[in-house]
């Protein structure tokens, strides 16, 4: 039994990536579902497939359907869409959500995790992204996985336990990480700077990690506990208090982790 | 007049690379200064030079003398380093000092300014430098110019007021991101996982911000608002309140910038 007709429920950056590359790859998307009219028609577009917004509309024809909704979504969303094929395969992509959200509810049901930040306005390589399966039955998992490989993706099986840790280390790794991206720029702008200068330092720091444990690769004031300059950084930041917060947190941090790494030496 | 002596006054990351460098690109370095004995010897034994843990020790014969220590060790080195050689030039390498540190203490001095990460343990690539350079005196700025052009960097001038702003973005764009990669290599590690599996993401996330300004690459829980989501991960890092407390105020702060953006839209 082989994958041929998706149906993709959900039209934000996951989903338009993801049914982009499953269509470019050959695969025949045959719907998107969004409950915003302007996003299914923008993505169905893309895809030269129709689109509806009422999910007692969604096609039964799907060989699998694909979730990719905010998590709050779910709730309401995944009863309703089962009964419309109660035979074909149900997968989310959502890295947080347990894959037993479909119990009792589909018979054939799984989790296609692709772990890499997406954004409407820059292409993804999908060779760079990292997906993480889950299926009820092991002949599922094998057709999950075989979509990943298709799309030229590395693919490891990683239960829902190990997938939650992932998911939040993810969110440290990429989405704080970008953020304190956003914070410099943020300081550099409001001072006359462009946020340019500090793109050789953005590349290095991401480069060092490939060859040294993030611990040993940290430096700044935080590490070598400098508090003359992280009571001058902290003044700077006083208009801006949960900045200030962030900064004297995310310094306390630093200096236990520096503390702990020197008593296991 | 022309710089060919070099006294380098610290012997941690940025004197060590920065020194190495110096020296690589034809520069003479003629004596080492670090208060801590194996530093100092170490540094020596790398560039093939005498060392000293004196301060009146420290020889007469430098045109430029290089001070990268700790911001708190400054008032204490920099009277009795000036009496040493009160006709050369004296600089410090540190993003948040002012220029005027030196001011009332030597007739010739500056600011050279690396901005990069400088680990020990990994080369540096002084290409990928870039340097903010200030000097009293025109004539002295020309000379700190050339020096960064002739290791290959870039040099930009900039004020002590910018040169404490770009510091201060530097920490949150390099050392505060990088903690981010620390933080998920501690979630992973406590449950098995490799940090490896993040490299994609690090990568791609430093990428985007080539193209993107941060606030339109953000993506994520918090971007997105999705409070089941948060309050998942919050409920996961309750055994480490601080690491919680970071990042609820980021993903506050993220969804702050978010909502930014939509007004000036």
């Amino acid at each position: 039994m082989n994958i041929k007709n998706i149906i993709m429920i959900g039209a934000g950056n996951v989903a338009t990536h993801l049914s982009v590359a499953l269509s470019q790859a050959g695969y025949n998307i045959r719907q998107v579902f969004s409950r915003t009219e302007a996003s299914a028609s923008e993505l169905a577009d893309k895809l030269k497939c129709p689109y509806t917004t009422d999910l007692s509309q969604i096609t039964h024809e799907g060989d699998l359907y694909v979730v990719s909704v905010k998590d709050s979504a779910l709730n309401d969303i995944l009863p309703k869409l089962v009964q419309r094929a109660p035979q074909a395969l149900f997968v989310h992509t959502a890295g947080s959500v347990p894959m037993n959200v479909w119990q009792g509810l589909a018979e054939r049901y799984g989790v296609l995790y692709p772990m890499q930040t997406f954004s409407k306005l820059r292409q993804v390589d999908f060779r760079e992204v990292t997906f993480f399966t889950e299926a009820h039955t092991a002949a599922d998992l094998k057709l999950l996985n075989e979509i990943a490989l298709h799309l030229g993706s590395k693919v490891y099986e990683a239960s829902s336990e190990q997938r939650r840790y992932l998911h939040i280390a993810a969110v440290f790794a990429c989405n704080f990480a970008n953020h304190m991206y956003a914070v410099a720029s943020h300081l550099l702008s409001a001072n006359g700077l462009p946020f340019e200068a500090m793109l050789p330092l953005i590349d290095e720091t991401a480069r060092k990690v490939h060859e040294l444990p993030p611990v040993e690769a940290q430096t700044g004031p935080a590490q070598r506990y400098d508090e003359n300059v992280i009571n001058r950084h902290l003044e700077m930041l006083k208009s801006e208090p949960r900045l200030a917060e962030i900064y004297e947190q995310i310094s306390k941090n630093i200096h236990e982790y520096a503390s702990n790494k020197k008593e296991t030496l």
